[in-house]
This record gives C-alpha cells, sequence and structure tokens, in this order.
C-alpha cells in the first residue's frame, strides 16, 4: 500500500478526489475529520486512529466507482464509512487512508408496497426507514440493532442482529437485492425484488456480513412485512439462570414465537433503572425474562399470554408482571434499554458469543466460575432465545484489566466449546480478527483469504477488518 | 483433466477406490451404474451421459475426502450424486468421471427437540426427515421440493424452494450447519446450531445453493418450527391472470401469508383429473389460485380464510371452493400434484423463471404473446407468491420444437427485463450454466470462477456445473 502518498502528499490526493466528487466534498483538515475517525467502540479497545487521512463524500455509485479505481491505480488504503455506529472498530483507519462517507447517498428511493419491498440508499439510516413505516402504519421491519442511526448499508454489511432475531432473523433474511461497486469499481446489482434466485452462486450472500472488504453497498431492497396490530411485554421472573433458560425452548416449540425474549440479571435491570430515577417492577427472584410478543388479534395475544406464563411456572417461575398499558410496557422497555448506561464508563468489553439455545445455562455456569477465577464483576444479558449473550466484562478503574486479554480468550473457548461463535452480532472487524484461528481451521481461513483475494486483488477496502 | 485414466484404465482407478471404501462399494460395471447415469432432467433436454465411469460409495466423510484427495493427485473429475431428483442435468456425467454416490450417509444423527433442530447425514431423505417429524407430531420443516426421495444434502446444495416459499423461505433459510469434505480434502463444520454467527465470511452460505461444485456435504443441521394445528384449502377461481395476480399482494399486506398460493391454468387442472379420472371441482373462470392456510386455532383459520376471499372478491374472483374435510383438501391437492403427468410425454422443458410478485401479471401477459409467436401450446402454473412461474414448452410430437433455443432465450430475457432470475429453485446445472451471461456481467461471473478456484484449485468437482 502505499500509504506514504496521503501521508506526505495530502494535496495530491484531495486534488485527484475532488477531481471526482467536487470541491465542497473532499477534506483532510482534521478538524473537520474528527467525526469521522471512530466509532461506537468501547474507548478501553478501540484503536488510535491514524490523523493522516482523507475524508471523501460521493454522491453516486458511478463517483464511488472513479474512487475504487483511483485507489486500486494508487495502492491507496480505503475505510468505508457508514453510521459509525459499529462497535468492532471496522470504521477506525488505522493507517494513511482514505475514508469514503457514504452519508450523501441518502434517499429512500422507492417504497414498493405491491412488492412489499423497500428500496433506499446505503447512507440512509433506520429512522428514516421506520418514519417511512410508521407514515404507512401496515408494514413492518424486523431488525432492529437499537441505535436508528445506523445507515442501512452498514446494517446489511454487519448483518445486524438485535432482539427479535428469535422471531424474524437476521438482516440476511431481508435483504433482497444490493447496489454495489466492486472493490475493482464495477457497478453491479446482486439479486432482486426476489424471494427465490438459484441462478450462479448468490454472492448478494457475502456481501451481507462481509464488513465492506468486498465492496461498497450504495442501495440496499428490504422485504417487509405485515405488521402485527397487538403486542404486550411481560416481565418472568426466576431464581436461576438454568430454571429461565429451560422455559424457553418449551415456549417455542409450543408454537408462541415471541418477537423478543430478553434476558438480564436482576442487578443490570435495578441499576439501570436507578441511574432513570425509578424502579425496576420485579422483585422476586434473581433474573428476568422479558417477553415482547405481537400477534394480529388480541385474542392470541391473550392465549399465548397466559400458555408463555403457564410454561414459565412449571419451570419454576417466581413471578409474572404483565405491562398492559403502552406506559408501562414503555417503562420497562427504557429501563431495559438504558442496560449500559450505568456500566458505561468502566466497561473493558462486551462480549457478543452465541451458543446453541440448549447450552446456554452450561454457558452461564462456566461465566460464572470465569468470573471468580478471573475476579471481575461479570454481569449478563442476552438475547436467549438466540442463544446470543452479551457478556459485560469490567475494567479497572476505567483501565482495562490486567488479565482481559485471558479473561475474553477463555470466554470464547468457551463459546466455541459448546459449538457457538465468538461473535453473533457485532461482527469481526479489527476487534475479534485475530481470533478468527480459535473458531476456524488453517483451510477455512486460507478460503476467506482467497475470496477476499478475487473480489479486492490490491486489498484496498477496509484493511485490517476480517480477513486480508 | 486425466479422463483417459478412467477411460482406458478403469481397473487401476476402481483398484484405488477400493483400497479406501472396501471390495463392496466400487464399480465400473455397466449394468449397476445405470442408475447412477441420469437425473430427473426432462428426457428431450438431458445430456447423454458418459458410460466411462466409476461409481463409489463411501461410508464416512473420512473415506470422502481421501477420494477427493486421490482424486486431486490423479486430476480425475468427481461427479456428487444425491438422490437424483435434479433437473438440471447436475448429476449426469458427461465424461470419464468418478461418481461419488452419498447414498450411505443415510442416518438420522440427532433429533434435537431441545434446540428444535434436527441433523442428519447428508444422504438421508426428506422422507426421512418427515418420518421422524411425523413420530413427535409438535414439530415441523417447512420446505417440500416435491420428491421426498430428494436427499437433505442435494436440497441444500440445490438450495431447494417449493410450494411453501411464501412463508417459510427456502433452504437457505433454514440450514444452520454444515459437515462438508472440502474440494481439496479438508473436513470443515460450517456454521452450528446457532441463530446468529457473524464471525468471519459465511462460508456456508456458499456452500447452499452451490450444487456441489464447492465441496461435498456430508452431514447437514437444520431448524424445526412449531407446527401449526389447524390448516385448510381453498381454491379461488378467476376470469383473468391478472386479477388473479393482483389479488395476493393485498392478501399478504393483510398479514394473512398463506403456507402456499399456486396459480394453474385451468386447462391444466382439467387436463391432470381427467388423467387421475376424476373432476376439478372449480367450474367458473379459467384460471386458480390455491391457497393453503395453517394456524394454531381454528378461529384464525376461518377468520383469515372469510378475509382471504374478501380480498379475492373485490378482486373480481368469480367462485371460491373451501376444501373443508381432509378428503376434500387431499382431493385438490391430488390433482395438483399430478399437474406435470399428462403434458410428460411431450413436454421440452418446464422454465423456472421468478419475477418480481409484481411484475406476475405482464410477465403472462409477454409469455401468451410469445406463445403465439413462436407457435406453441405453453402452458403456466407457479408459487405465485413468491412470483416464481413454471412455464411448460411443448414438444413437437416428442422432439423438440425447431424454435425451442430462441423461445427459451425470449422467456429467459423477458423475465430479466422485469428484474427477474432464469431459474428461482431448479438451479443452474448443465442446462442453464451457459444462459449465465444473460443474467451477469462478465465481472460478476469472473467472480464466480474465482470463488471456484479457491475451493477447488484443480477444478474436479462436478465440472461443467455452475461455473468452472
Amino acid at each position: 500500500m502505499n500509504t506514504d502518498l496521503i501521508k506526505n502528499s495530502p494535496e495530491k490526493v484531495v486534488e485527484n478526489l475532488k477531481a471526482i466528487v467536487g470541491e465542497d466534498w473532499v477534506t483532510s483538515d482534521l478538524s473537520k475529520m474528527q467525526r469521522y475517525l471512530y466509532d461506537e467502540t468501547e474507548s478501553l479497545l478501540r484503536p488510535e486512529a491514524c490523523k493522516d487521512c482523507v475524508v471523501v463524500k460521493p454522491a453516486s455509485p458511478e463517483e464511488i466507482s472513479k474512487i475504487l479505481k483511483y485507489a486500486n491505480k494508487e495502492l491507496l488504503p480505503v475505510v468505508v464509512r457508514g453510521g459509525g455506529t459499529g462497535v468492532v472498530a471496522g470504521a477506525i483507519p488505522t493507517q494513511p487512508s482514505i475514508i469514503l462517507s457514504i452519508e450523501r447517498l441518502n434517499k429512500v428511493v422507492e417504497f414498493d408496497e405491491k412488492n412489499i419491498m423497500i428500496t433506499m440508499e446505503a447512507g440512509a439510516t433506520l429512522a428514516q426507514l421506520l418514519e417511512v413505516l410508521s407514515k404507512n402504519g401496515k408494514l413492518f421491519f424486523p431488525v432492529h440493532p437499537g441505535d436508528e442511526g445506523a445507515q442501512v448499508g452498514g446494517m446489511v454489511a454487519a448483518n445486524a442482529g438485535g432482539t427479535r432475531a428469535v422471531k424474524h432473523g437476521i438482516m440476511r433474511n431481508h435483504v433482497k437485492a444490493l447496489e454495489v461497486v466492486l472493490a475493482t469499481g464495477e457497478i453491479v446489482t446482486l439479486g432482486g425484488k426476489l424471494l427465490k434466485n438459484n441462478m450462479g452462486y448468490d454472492l448478494l450472500q457475502l456481501m451481507i456480513g462481509g464488513e465492506g472488504t468486498l465492496g461498497v453497498i450504495t442501495k440496499v431492497t428490504l422485504r417487509l412485512y405485515a405488521a402485527s396490530k397487538y403486542n404486550g411485554t411481560l416481565l418472568v421472573s426466576f431464581n436461576s439462570q438454568r430454571e429461565a433458560c429451560d422455559a424457553v425452548p418449551e415456549i417455542l416449540q409450543e408454537g408462541i414465537t415471541p418477537l423478543a425474549i430478553e434476558y438480564m440479571d436482576r442487578v443490570i435491570c435495578e441499576e439501570s433503572a436507578k441511574q432513570l430515577g425509578t424502579k425496576w417492577p420485579a422483585v422476586k427472584g434473581s433474573v428476568d425474562l422479558m417477553f415482547i410478543l405481537d400477534y394480529a388479534s388480541e385474542e392470541d395475544l391473550y392465549s399465548n399470554s397466559e400458555k408463555l406464563v403457564e410454561i414459565c411456572e412449571r419451570h419454576n417461575s417466581v413471578d409474572s408482571i404483565i405491562a398492559e398499558t403502552e406506559k408501562e410496557q414503555r417503562h420497562l422497555l427504557e429501563i431495559r434499554s438504558n442496560a449500559y448506561g450505568p456500566y458505561k464508563n468502566n466497561i473493558a468489553d462486551i462480549m457478543d458469543v452465541a451458543v446453541p439455545p440448549s447450552s446456554v445455562p452450561d454457558f452461564f455456569d462456566d461465566v460464572k466460575r470465569l468470573t471468580k477465577e478471573y475476579d471481575n464483576k461479570i454481569v449478563s444479558l442476552g438475547h436467549i432465545g438466540d442463544g446470543n449473550i452479551h457478556n459485560f466484562i469490567m475494567g479497572d478503574n476505567g483501565k482495562l484489566p490486567a488479565n482481559y486479554e485471558e479473561l475474553k480468550e477463555a470466554i470464547y473457548k468457551t463459546a466455541i466449546k459448546y459449538g457457538g461463535t465468538i461473535t453473533a452480532e457485532h461482527g469481526t472487524g479489527k476487534l475479534r480478527k485475530k481470533h478468527m484461528p480459535l473458531q476456524f481451521s488453517k483451510r477455512e481461513i486460507e478460503i476467506m483469504e482467497g475470496i477476499k483475494k478475487v473480489f479486492d486483488p490490491n486489498g484496498i477496502l477496509n484493511q485490517g477488518d476480517m480477513v486480508d
């Protein structure tokens, strides 16, 4: 890579990029570049951003194509930047780079009610998508990774998950078509407004979850669904993690399929409520399951809620609270959403492993053991229907604990022992790249590197992420 | 490729393979090989099978690994054979080859009720899967490509679709883990019993729909779902294709989501019924939609059936028949299942295009025009909720019509004009490989070829299929 060119002669790079996108959309001025250097990666973990960068803001796939052709010609690293809501340092430039921001590709292109799909430019946000749906009132998009500032292109690149995967799956299940500028500059459309498509290898699937290492996503077509009219929230408390976990498969086998099944250590909810100046309504027990149910009819909502509570009682639940009014529901969700708040200033790392759902209780037992062994104050919550657990590893008075690397690796290895994965939804990025050999064989990594090379022979896109 | 070795010295190949799998499981005797030479490809279309082949029937991934290493060493083509139910000549050897049959890997490995998943060896059939579920009574697997002799490995390799995709999607949505012997001989497990997994590139997705060109699938883990307790079948008739088509998006937007929405030219059902010695119950109108609905409660079944009929009436349906008893339902389904029967002896090709669902009426108009222009008697049925239409191109007294290639290409181009695909569910195989440039750019095909080379550097697996 010719990083020297960007470092030593940024004015040359700026000039070439201005010729592509116009005077106003390129900068190497650090004061204007600041907000392009970091994403939401935990501050104790994030790598130092390289300041010798040039930010470019193209307005079209054609301009992006020209930028990538230029970068290939000069061998310049390119970091693709979406909404900056990632947590694995994918958008942090760690060497002199062109930062390619998608922010100007921000339009809703077509709300196609007949095909029950929506097409958006990749830089349009989840908030924009939700606004269109809210105006329409009848249709629904299920994936919600938490931050509505996420751009849809980024949500595809990261294969976003979130709380509703237990019922509706992840981003991969809903992406029907992508316009992509390939690393080599060609503009292609992968997929279509199609529910079935078996021609050739499905390159669309590699772009989903490819974390921007194979191409720059410029347009996204998503499938939508009929919105459910009735929803309710139930909070069920248990004395032990294992009892809470064991209720879940039975609920799913019964065909209840909640929109979300969230597990929470009680202490997290109490701390979150305290920070918000309120009280967590559950008192009995030590762990909680929060269920969100949504159905087309009120009868279904009530009968399924009843069945669900019965199943939990058979698994020794000690209390259940039904949030009937919208106000009560909002109260619970606000406290859940703030779960991270009280820990924010002293968090080292938010683990994101998944294990087979039936292995969650054993995994929890292992984490308890590790918590003692490594003298950390790990707390846990998770999307338990997916087997996706977030363990918060705590910092040591605002620093990474001395045994952080060992503890993290112990948690990763524990997940893998159960046939799990190091990252369920947050992604690989720069943070977890070095742990690939824990989960994959040499030949698998070699194949991933081979695929990267097929798409991006000069390795210009998102160097240091995923594979290269 | 060293096809001469197989052609001229089959005994050497047989000897080497016997050393791997044992005396009883290798043959080059044509009388024993006959049933391994063809699949279900239409007889007028299928390529001539090469008889200079050696059939080998390994019992384990380890044996398959050894066979592939031997094939790589000697540069011998390998054709992977599953249930032989494919229709695009994927399993037909067209040059001297090792035919690697998966039939002995035929066990149900684990029915995992807690994780609501099932693991089967790749050569186990859909019939075996359905038997396990029928004994259990509570769980359900949605994908059904029609022929229960299909092996689950083949269903994954072909990314099988079928009638229930409108509600449940295709194979890709349900495959959670695969054991695969890579083309280069390494045995790997891709994915896991995981509902979310974002570590590295998702190689699992390439194996799904990869048609056996990237590796040999030896074990499959599928997600299962709670079975719906109540189901019903509705037959609704219309005077025109367009009116029938236009009712569908409204039904889906209403959140009714039938298990299946099948479109049928009336003449197909009448011919099928006649062949079965019975009568198609619909008389009014000229086209039919058959809906299968399934719900957890009888109330939902009835209320949704009513809503569905009302929506169809708003779109000028002329009749609706509700099959209430199991006998009535079976009657309809038997006639639908036999749709192909009356045409079998004079069919040239079964098209398998998909277009965006809202473009189906225009696509139908175009096909009517082409039918006249090319003087063929095309009839059509399809999974209309998916935009997946099967047009039967008729033969000319048991031969391919003289203008077959042009007519086929005209239909492909029509589908592509609407943003469609040449093949929705049947796959690319040997039959459609040459049409890849109609749907893909040069760079896309180059990338697919590059991926093939990364997995299978010597190109030993399923030569002539998909890309090579």
